[in-house]
């Protein structure tokens, strides 16, 4: 059966790197892998041809896909614009709610020939691999009600956060199953000392536990999770957590490795199908000067090829070519130590095809 | 006039570090300080006499003081009480509630003594030194409606997150007047791209803004400023953000010191009536054994000495009393490095004294 990916360049850095993806894609079609690549449009330069973040075209290819790549989204330019729901950010808010895509899976893992680009102390980040498990479809992202509107003589504006039972539940196994896969640790962050809606996901996570015996569950709150990530992050082995808590943590782990530009992202859905994202934004201040790093987005493929199409060992080639690709000394900007020579989007994209 | 001074040791670690605050106050009476100090049950060790973490005796207290001093509550042992409105912490949040304390002051810095604890490369946190202000009584810590309820049959759990457009004005203004008085610099952190309560936050501090032109007004999504606190923390004077948010960052900034056993924080009132407490918890584990560190309480009380009693040059000669005490040596287990001897509570107490 052939799969179809719908590749979503989106906004600032978007399309260059989403032409590096475009190419290893055609090298796997070459070594065999069976797949039809379509091209859409989202975010800001969505909303410049249609009005849309999420033009109807767009979503109907993505419902029709088996997976998506999506590049990046937003920038100052569309910033101003008033209606939260035409924002850049909706694209992609659209796309993870219609498609269902609740599981996100946030690695944050040191590759040791970048292990010098970390802001932490080498000792306390070698060998780091950490996966944040973020529910990506409910909580305070989604939550009715929600708005700006007089009350009281003044304005107010209020957000809902919520979860019921069931989403907590299904991501709490997601969460389970990928720690049994892993180092069988499972730390769940919340703030149950305050948040009701907290308590609730604290309680569905130890209901779940037995069902798992293999797995260690322990619970934290959110600002001490915050702060045993910069104190001790080898601590973690899977983390689970809201929307936005998990937003909040998966960016402090990430950071964490100094190279925000290596990692890539995957959301899922019940049925597997997935988005696949680098975790580094559209950063508009260097788009269009062919220096943006493309190795996220390409190892975006790789976590395709791994969660959606069950291509094992493709997946496994990528990110052995990267590896190797790092050894060789290829480096973008980024993630180049003091000294050493940089290469651009395009020629590290040809590393990669290369190796 | 008498100023009356409330102490609160609360629970864990909380009775002996307070017990050094109170020879430091009584060093202060003998230095000639105007002030009476009582003391009062809050947290863990309040329920268990009283039922009740916030005993309405200490309240009365609390109202009729013009500061207090809060060690730190909660612990494990208080961690089954089904009831939320009967843990520890709802002592302290009674309190900020009750005397309308929206006015939360993080300091984290770091003390040049103790750079090498931190987990960070040196270079990336030499001279750090933010202010974090955080709204204290309103936000998702206190919205309505909040609850656990059965919808569609199953249980859902849900909280508010609403801010009014005086209360982000007020705290706003403690915000930009703290700029003026430092760097010049303020940091609002929201979430602007996907929640309506933030989009009134930005609004209302853009609003404001000309009214400090001295201060350079910037905002930043809450999770690109978690990064950035770890990627590059130096770049920060002042933050200012709402109740949730400020709990996760100003303990991801203060443990970027590595020695959160160091710091003091401060809760105000508009009146000027205050309420200050260290940084760190409440440390259940180590409670009882005279290894916890009672400098962030004894800073605490600098700290109300300027901003509550209007009392500077004590304050001052306390601060300078901690730095010498470090330049000297002197270290508990949590701050000090590899092969340095350490001492316990009283002793820090006696060092800081006789500094
Ligand atoms: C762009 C933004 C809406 C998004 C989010 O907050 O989820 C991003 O920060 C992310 O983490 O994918
Ligand atoms: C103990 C807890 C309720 C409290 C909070 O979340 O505000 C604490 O973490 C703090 O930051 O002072």
């Amino acid at each position: 059966m052939t799969h179809k990916v719908l590749l979503l360049p989106g906004d600032g850095i978007g399309p260059e790197i989403a032409a590096q993806a475009a190419r290893l894609l055609k090298a796997c079609q070459e070594a065999g892998l069976d797949i039809e690549v379509e091209e859409g449009l989202v975010g800001g330069s969505a909303y410049d041809v249609h009005g849309d973040p999420l033009p109807a075209e767009t979503l109907a290819k993505a419902k029709a896909a088996s997976a998506i790549l999506l590049a990046a989204v937003g920038g100052p330019k569309w910033d101003k614009i008033e209606d939260l729901s035409k924002r850049p950010e909706k694209g992609l808010l659209g796309l993870r709610k219609n498609l269902g895509l609740f599981g996100n899976l946030r690695p944050a893992m040191l590759y040791p020939q970048l292990a010098s680009a970390s802001s932490l102390k080498p000792e306390l980040v070698a060998g780091l691999d950490i996966m944040i498990v973020r529910e990506l479809t409910g909580g305070i992202y989604f939550g009715q009600p929600r708005g700006i509107e007089v009350r009281n003589g003044e304005r107010v504006g209020f957000n809902t956060y919520i979860y019921s039972e069931s989403e907590i539940e299904r991501i709490g196994r997601v969460a389970f199953k990928m720690a049994q896969k892993r180092g069988k640790k499972l730390c769940s962050v919340d703030k149950a000392n305050v948040l009701e809606v907290t308590i609730l996901w604290r309680e569905v996570m130890e209901r779940l536990a037995p069902e798992y015996p293999d797995v260690e569950l322990s619970h934290m709150y959110v600002d001490n999770a915050a702060m045993q990530l910069v104190r001790a992050p080898k601590q973690f082995d899977v983390v689970v957590t809201g929307n936005m808590f998990g937003d909040i943590l998966s960016d402090a782990a990430a950071m964490l490795t100094g190279s925000i530009g290596m990692l890539p992202s995957a959301s899922l859905n019940e049925s597997g199908q997935g988005m696949f994202e680098p975790c580094h934004g559209s950063a508009p201040d260097i788009a269009g000067q062919n220096i943006a790093n493309p190795l996220a987005m390409m190892l975006s493929v790789a976590m395709m090829l791994r969660y959606s199409l069950d291509e094992t060992a493709m997946a496994e080639r990528i990110e052995a070519a990267v590896g190797s690709v790092l050894d060789d000394g290829w480096r973008t900007a980024d993630i180049a130590s003091d000294g050493m020579q940089t290469i651009g989007t395009e020629a590290m994209g040809d590393a990669v095809l290369a190796a």
